[in-house]
């Protein structure tokens, strides 16, 4: 057995049975070993910024990570804006990055880089094999450090004499540590805040925001007063009918003060203190009020969920959490608004939906819309770095053939990663993605409102303009064998909308929202 | 005058009067001071590596650098992959990331993330600015590192702050150090060498692949029997009829080590000794025969192209360089192979054209039937990481408005960058895209045989098929603006080329090629 087949083996072993690859001659061995471990799936992309993108979706939907297959560090610095977002969302995956041949490194060979700095980058844990028969246990160390908790990820660079090189060896996995428990004394200190009466923000993050951690959330609120929240961006955020309805804290740090006004207490449960996304002109980066005490119920690694039960436990025993009733908005007609696109959704989310959100400006009002929707997750952009939805939205369709996806997802950020498509058609995944065609950078156009900068003018706004030329979503998804269609009125989007979820495999709907700005 | 605004008018004052950018918040004020110093031209792209590829095909043909903008180290990232090519090309590049304001940085806000990393591995010239009163001061210095020899990428990081700040000064331009000269007494020991009349190859790099390079190799050529090569991927190669032909050294170690047989000398112009891209089970990675002894005419940094003068000078004084003559081939007919479609670029290919190489395995026979072509450029892939050629393309054309731009791309790599078909459109670029559509990675169906990977089968191969579904060039050129059409045969790829040349602005075709492999 090579290094290469040991590898996948070990793998596959250790519960990794997807791989998201885009090779190169470095990873040719990797890749003929697929055909002797046929239960691992290779899934091809064509950029590796949907490599990454569709193992963070992976990780988020499946709780446990799926492999890439990277060439090299060039390779690799194209799924790396991903791997950003996927360590701001904890997401478990392990990445093989395929290097050259030990033997060759020395050589400065057109394709050498420096790939460990590329793994530092990520805060990912890290390990370049140098034997074929220790591969196989360098991949059960890179599961089990990808699934210690909270989830991170494992860079595993992998030379192409190792991949080749005879005498590997198969790792049973490696359990990792479960998350640490929360001591007592710090759920009776917070337990004492709450008791206080005076104004609690609990801020949710990491574990708290899927079921346990809401409901225990909503049992807490309901006692005592204390005003849940989630954090901004969430990496995986179960809601809807039958669950709490708990908002987010806003985007903008005009909307997290006006949220934290008066507030004596913040609880952080698996979050941060709220910052500032953004600097500007003369306002605060940290967003705590003055004279707001923070306090931590859990840390990111500890068992957060549990610690929020047992916080439930000790302040609301006979407390009943506050459940969302279902409630649909009403379908809307007329020429696409930003409301009423929203309000299509929220009146026809089918019942278990994965919602893949890069709406940005044009998705604010999709959480109050499909509040009272059928139960679903909602995946959003954790870090910040744009072209995430369509790869997330392939990920988390691998990860969970049965449930519907949909992929909200302005123009400007679709362009990053736009041939997810072509993987969605070659997967037949059903994805049912909504491009929010807008024409334009509209949160730029905000933000430089915002900033307060001078003198901006005809060559500033151009470059935040998407409409010379226009951009026709239909064609390009076509391009890539998605069938696609195109939505100027909140009938064509409900008709639309309908159709794509009712047919198997992907589909594209480009929707020509007006910009908010 | 703000910081970016003094930054700006440095830049221009410098001579770095095009932008290549993809904005977000924290360049809201670079964005803005643009309407402040309109000799700045901003080309805006969808994408950060359509962004860093321009700029290089822009450095390649001005000779001198253009700036980039990108957003923070996410967006850095996204551009990292065609730095490397422009690392391996010695493109001048000065790029402007912007970052958060320095009062920002300590609250790990979503976007943070190690930039000087990044910088760091571009080997780029790397400066972060702390002050708005210095980074006038700061971008004349980037300029200068840029344009010192052989030319570099110089990384300017730009703090939100420092660009908002006030008392912004304008730096005035810093001469960069010419490169150095040759020493006589290298050039006399190559002498000696040449005199010998012992076989002997002299590689032409970077500084020696334009007229007065390839003019003097020439000379040396005819007058001693040296054999002249260039190197494999060079940056930009200045060929066609009334220029010395000079072959490219082989991109496979076979093709190499028989361009190399039975050589006793090899001199080095600007070129290092020839290394496998790849290493291979059993091959050897170092391709410079036993036995052969290696010299050093002039390395990067030295006065590469006055070296070979005084060299050919010193040992061809009365020699004549071997010009080629004018020659064509005729206009193929019948469905395309891979052979047909590329005489009918060498039939028809006009003069002063640019071509942006990147049509990798159906590539082979170009340089063959260009060989006799009017006079032209081509720019090479020279780092191996795919996704250069439609920004290249961009960039070249921005720089020599007056010169058509001839794009020869293969399909998967097209598909990392493909939004630089709407940036082509946008800024109505005469640029003629060329897709070899041979719907697979055919380079790696060729490296899974030569690297000997046990037991690839069908899970193998379909990693390197773009068949499932087809990719439908057409549609998407469309979608982004751009005119197109699709080839299957000889006789319509001559007429869509004229056709395309004829008309102003950019247009794509669609050639179905067959894979030749």
């Amino acid at each position: 057995m090579n290094g290469a087949q040991s590898l996948i083996r070990t793998l596959v072993y250790g519960g990794v049975d997807v791989c998201f690859a885009n090779p190169g001659t470095s990873e040719m061995h990797f890749v003929a070993a697929l055909d002797t471990v046929p239960e691992m799936r290779g899934v091809l992309a064509l950029f590796e910024g949907v490599v990454t993108g569709a193992a963070d979706g992976y990780g988020r939907m499946a709780d446990k990570p799926a492999a890439t297959l990277l060439h090299l560090g060039p390779g690799m610095v194209n799924g790396m804006a991903n791997l950003h977002n996927a360590r701001r969302a904890h997401t478990p995956i392990v990445n093989v990055i395929g290097d050259h041949a030990l033997s060759h490194k020395g050589f400065d060979a057109p394709l050498e880089s420096d790939i460990d700095a590329l793994s530092e980058w990520t805060h990912g844990w890290n390990r370049t094999s140098t034997d074929s028969a220790v591969i196989g246990r360098d991949a059960a160390e890179a599961v089990a450090a990808a699934r210690t908790a909270p989830g991170r990820i494992a860079n595993l660079v992998l030379p192409a004499d190792v991949s080749w090189g005879p005498d590997g060896v198969v790792a049973s996995p490696i359990e990792p540590p479960p998350p640490s428990t929360v001591d007592e004394s710090r759920i009776a200190a917070v337990a004492e805040v709450l008791r206080s009466g005076e104004s609690t923000v609990i801020l949710l993050g990491a574990g708290a925001t899927r079921e346990r951690g809401l409901l225990a959330a909503s049992r807490i609120s309901v006692a005592t007063g204390a005003k849940p929240l989630i954090e901004t961006f969430p990496a995986r955020l179960e809601r809807g009918a039958g669950l709490p309805t708990i908002d987010r804290m806003g985007y903008l740090s005009e909307q997290v003060q006006w949220q934290l006004t008066d507030v004596k207490h913040l609880v952080l449960v698996g979050a941060k203190a709220p910052v500032s996304f953004f600097a500007y002109p003369g306002k605060a980066s940290e967003l705590t009020p003055e004279g707001c005490k923070v306090h931590t119920l859990a840390d990111l690694g500890e068992d957060v969920a549990a610690a929020l039960e047992s916080l439930a436990d000790s302040v609301a025993a006979d407390a009943k959490p506050l459940l969302q009733e279902p409630s649909r908005p009403a379908l809307p007609s007329g020429v696409l608004t930003p409301q009423n696109w929203a309000e299509v959704i929220g009146a026809l989310l089918p019942d278990g939906a994965i919602i893949s959100d890069e709406a940005n400006t044009s998705g604010l009002m999709i959480p109050m819309v499909t509040a009272g929707a059928p139960r679903h997750d909602v995946l959003t952009l954790t870090g910040g770095a744009i072209g995430q939805g369509l790869p997330v939205a392939v990920g988390a369709a691998v990860a969970c053939p049965d449930r519907p996806v949909v992929c909200l997802q302005s123009d400007g950020s679709a362009m990053y990663t736009i041939s997810a498509l072509w993987t969605m058609a070659r997967e037949n995944l059903n994805v049912t993605t909504v491009i929010l065609n807008n024409r334009a950078y509209a949160i730029l156009r905000m933000e430089l409102m915002r900033v307060g900068a001078e003198g901006a003018g005809p060559n500033a706004n151009s470059l935040l303009d998407l409409s010379t030329p226009d951009m026709d979503f239909v064609k390009m998804a076509e391009g890539m064998g998605v069938p696609a269609t195109r939505a100027t009125t909140a009938e064509e989007l409900a008709e639309q909308f309908s159709r794509a979820l009712a047919e198997p495999g992907p589909h594209l709907i480009d929707a020509m929202v007006p910009s908010l700005i």
